[in-house]
């Protein structure tokens, strides 16, 4: 009786000129909006549980009953007690990507990704560093790599966007929700990796360091630049050692995620898994 | 004064209804008409002189003088004499991509890729196999990672689509032309792996050996299936190995072009690049 009565309390979006259906459908435009208000919008029950799996708060659940099928709410006010509002197929349809992610759609609070929140669990961690990625389908994939991997951190240096755009948790499968990510500046994360004698391993195509002659057992930074320029100055200068992937091809172009998982899991290779 | 009279008859296309207008459109979106003509369509100066040292032939060119600024037509004739066609920025903004594409546009002839057509140059060839990859990004990433590899071949099996078509060619940014490329069915190239002595190794989420406990210094294929369903039991039953890249995170879905490149570097890596 009790589930009852609070669903008998649900409130009901039929209008897609409700508020509420206009704030989401801003907080997945607009960055602005996303760090004003400290919220993101993540479509789908996978992708909600991740969220909530990894430590955030599911802040408003909106469901479309004719949509979810046999998806329970319950599932979701596990670790937390969301809002939770029902809403029109209309409605769902337009404030959801394709309209058909399983009729769950979560409002959720930001995370504090300061470097100073960086808890390493082991003594000699292995961190993924990008410095500046572009591309949202390229951070998806080094996040669903250091996933893979079980890297102790991705940080970030210099990000171009926010990380809660709908198209890096699209691409990332869930896994920017798995990984214990640090946000910084170039300085600021160099600072951090020194403070914590965590090596600093620059990926170069300027290096001539192989990397598979790199001991990658000690704590490890693994560093990566963009595609387009690679790496700013200011890394190399301040890198333990600069490594290189040899390459044999008539064009020697690699995909920045493809780069990263040929650097992590030769790490991951030496440290025995 | 040669060169001069060969401009002087250079044909002029300046109505987006001019019937080669409309074929290239379609050669582009169509990939049957692709089969059906046996040519394909390449913007670009980088990807026309990459495709011409691959061994395609050009047939014709396509430039617009006010977009390629210095780019010389000499430079794409040194190879073959294609018919050379001038087109209005009109004409050049609706046939190309983005309209910038340099300026240059060239008309290809499609290779045959049979299996009996590779040739290897070495006795212990390292071989990419990739069965009915479905996503043009992924099939450029493997090639990028392929060509860097300098990867004896890359062989599909099952393809999805035509390797011409515009996404593809776009997202392997040239590498479609550098590597030597088989397509067959399944069936078709397991025996052309056997018969050429080259083991498979097929990657696999069911499988327990490890990839780094295998010794790929012999002629090896490593053999990739789709992300969303992995190989079919005809490839796993027909492998010589079917092994797995340990996982330990919370989602555990990498990328097939990144997967592939962990397998390919960890054996460029065995037989000492």
């Amino acid at each position: 009786m009790a589930i009852f009565t609070m669903r008998m309390e649900t409130k009901l979006i039929s209008s897609t000129q409700n508020p509420l259906a206009k704030k989401i459908l801003l907080l997945k435009e607009k960055s602005r909006e996303r760090r004003k208000t400290g919220l993101f919008v993540v479509e789908g029950q996978r992708e909600i549980e991740l969220a909530q799996k990894g430590g955030y708060t599911l802040q408003t659940l909106l469901f479309c009953p004719e949509i979810m099928g046999s998806i329970s709410i319950a599932s979701f006010t596990k670790a937390s007690s969301p809002e939770i509002i029902q809403v029109s197929e209309s409605v769902y349809s337009k404030i959801a990507h394709r309209g058909t992610t399983e009729g769950v759609l979560g409002l959720i609070q930001s995370k504090d990704h300061a470097l100073k929140n960086i808890n390493f669990k082991n003594k000699t961690p292995l961190v993924l560093v990008a410095e500046a990625p572009e591309k949202p389908g390229n951070i998806g994939a080094l996040l669903r790599t250091a996933d893979a991997a079980a890297v102790d951190a991705v940080l970030i240096a210099n990000p171009k966007s926010d990380l809660y755009s709908p198209n890096i948790i699209r691409s990332s499968v869930g896994c920017l929700f798995t990984n214990q990510i640090g946000v910084g500046t170039t300085d600021e994360i160099i600072d951090f990796l020194q403070t914590n004698q965590i090596k600093i391993y620059c990926a170069a195509l300027t290096a001539s360091k192989n990397y598979v002659d790199c001991d990658f057992k000690a704590a490890s930074a693994l560093v990566m630049g963009t595609e387009a320029t690679g790496l700013t100055d200011t890394w190399l200068q301040n890198s333990d050692q600069n490594i290189i992937i040899p390459m044999q091809g008539e064009i020697d172009s690699m995909n920045v995620s493809v780069s990263a998982a040929i650097l992590i899991f030769e790490a991951k290779r030496q440290r025995g898994f």
